[in-house]
């Protein structure tokens, strides 16, 4: 029971997840584009094993530890999102892990990483499965769509013998900076558009054959079908957060799940209390400040999620400050905070308490590092 | 070396490690104070025994994981410097711990904490070691030095027969909102002070056993001496970091730990470039930002350690994104990433590299959770 829970501890409550995951799985299925759901946020294979309604389907990484521990579990067709570094040790990673899956896709958006893969491929005979990251508007990794020469890294790519050019992928991430859910059906339609627009230049040249892979949590959770793309790759709507609630992705009884803590000291006299919850439970994240900038480190909730008129207004490192606008919580009792951002609190805890209503029913752990 | 190293990767400097460790120690020393070190920042055995040059003396501890393991290593006289949840999971834990050493001290600030151990060892026979957290102007955790109620909690403490009063602990906390050295100087004294006059309440009640315990990284830097108390708990000083090297705690050169990155996206057409290190490695702490709004997520170095006119603007999971005043680092370009707040980016590795200059020489792994 949570009464007994040692705190602070990472609850994910499974009724929420199930029904996040099969909303999200059937609308790629309606859709008729392939589902490559995103594991970063939970970093569980069996949270991944949900994803794909109990079988190990196709799956996006944020790391090769992620990679190689869900291949060990039996998931066999990976994408690896974020640019490859072309390091030797990088580069053997990835091509011993390729070895043993079907697929194993990295990015690059580089003529550097482009040459650095061809090379370690040419000396150690092996082929490595590539798409190319395009920017969509975020402006974070990945070629300007715009650009010549940006065409003609993907014409290397998909003409090169020592890699095979798997397509296009983009990560709409300047979703995040919407302040509803219209600008964030702006921002799917860009994201959409963009890759299509891109192979269009690249069919103009003769290349046909390049999948559009896009995706991220709030494009993917307001469109009602996903069109204009040939896969989609959303991840943290298995879990959701406080910031998704406030951007519209969501509803706030969509999250699944929430930090319990305790309260570990009462000042009523300055209508402040302090959990047992600080940075390195909840993460440092600020939420949704350009939309609310009094927006505190997330949602505080009683044991039965109730949100409660209270903030946390800041966090060292094992205690969260707490101010109530009303009555200041006791010491011993119990909250459950919502948290602003799931990927980087889910990342704090090196096990989940898995959860239905007020009941613990197992335990799962999440791989770490890199 | 730093070239062959995977990353992101945690690297301590021993050298300067070594010499934070015993100028701190020194000071306490020569200071005629008890020290008893905070090792929350590292969470090391290694590192502990660094703080007491070899040996395993007394420690302070953030939680009661890194007081079950630095036990187990040895150490012997610990404080639990965060006010006890008053469960009975914690209690026992505690209960348990301070069967297997010489001394557990846990912290309370609150008559219902004080009444939770003395029913706990009323029905299990055991005796805790117990501070009162003070609150000297940080305004977190503890009770009010100027509260006549505080003083009757005091004395409750030391009257009663099922806890062994072991004094009053203070953390100058705020001392990171100063601005400068001269601002952390003052709260230095406030901080000395405070436990002094409510001691002498003390004294006039007939109690005259009360240790003074204080300790910030910040007051414990600045001072020549340590005077007006009986121990200090200072932690961040051993590895120090970017926030302490503004306000004025440390030269940046004092910086024992960086994180190593590489580029992974280099866009010299918008003076950007992406390095493999985001939330997940360097945390989310935005620094010295009442000094400086501008400040980005850490402090962007060459191998050498060398500032470099780069800034990290933005971070997301596993990205970290840079803004170049002049040269844009090419994809696969090694960084050193001084940290906001070491202790937050530390919790983010489950293993550090020990380097001496640019050569690895040692792997120490850091107690992880609650």
């Amino acid at each position: 029971m949570l009464t007994d829970l040692s705190t602070p501890s990472f609850l994910v409550d499974r009724p929420t997840l199930n029904r996040n995951c099969a909303r999200m799985r059937d609308k790629a299925q309606a859709s008729g584009v392939a589902f490559r759901p995103h594991v970063k946020t939970h970093k569980s294979v069996e949270i991944g094993r949900i994803q794909h309604a109990g079988s190990t389907g196709p799956i996006t990484v944020s790391t090769l530890a992620e990679a190689e521990v869900f291949a060990k579990d039996g998931f066999r067709d990976i994408t690896y999102a974020v640019p490859l570094a072309p390091s030797r040790e990088k580069l053997e990673r990835a091509a011993t892990l390729a070895a043993r899956v079907e697929r194993l896709s990295v990015l690059i958006d580089s003529d550097t990483t482009l040459r650095a893969l061809e090379e370690y491929a040419g000396s150690h005979g092996n082929v490595f499965d590539v798409f190319l990251k395009v920017d969509c508007g975020y402006h974070r990794a990945g070629v300007d769509p715009e650009s010549p020469d940006s065409v003609q890294l993907a014409l290397r790519m998909a003409r090169s013998e020592r890699v095979r050019f798997q397509g296009l992928l983009t990560h709409a991430g300047h979703s995040y900076n919407a302040r509803d859910i219209e600008e964030v059906r702006r921002v799917a339609a860009e994201e959409a558009g963009c890759l299509s627009r891109f192979r269009a230049l690249l069919s103009s040249e003769g290349i046909d054959e390049a999948r559009r892979s896009i995706g991220s949590t709030p494009t993917a959770s307001v469109v009602d079908r996903f069109s204009d793309c040939d896969e989609v790759r959303p991840g943290n709507y298995v879990f959701y957060d406080a910031f998704q609630a406030t951007i519209g992705s969501c509803a706030l009884e969509d999250v699944a799940v929430s930090v319990l803590a305790t309260v570990i000291g009462s000042y009523p006299e300055r209508g402040e209390a302090i959990i047992d919850a600080g940075a390195l439970a909840l993460s440092k994240d600020l939420g949704p400040h350009h939309v609310d900038s009094g927006f505190g480190y997330g949602i505080v909730c009683d044991l039965d999620l109730q949100r409660l008129p209270i903030r946390i207004a800041a966090l060292s490192q094992e205690h969260g400050k707490l101010i109530a606008d009303a009555h200041v919580p006791p010491v011993g009792t119990r909250l459950r905070i919502i948290p602003n951002h799931s990927c980087l609190t889910a990342a704090m805890f090196d096990r989940y308490a898995i959860v239905e209503r007020k009941k613990v029913v197992d335990e799962w752990r999440p791989v770490r590092g890199w």
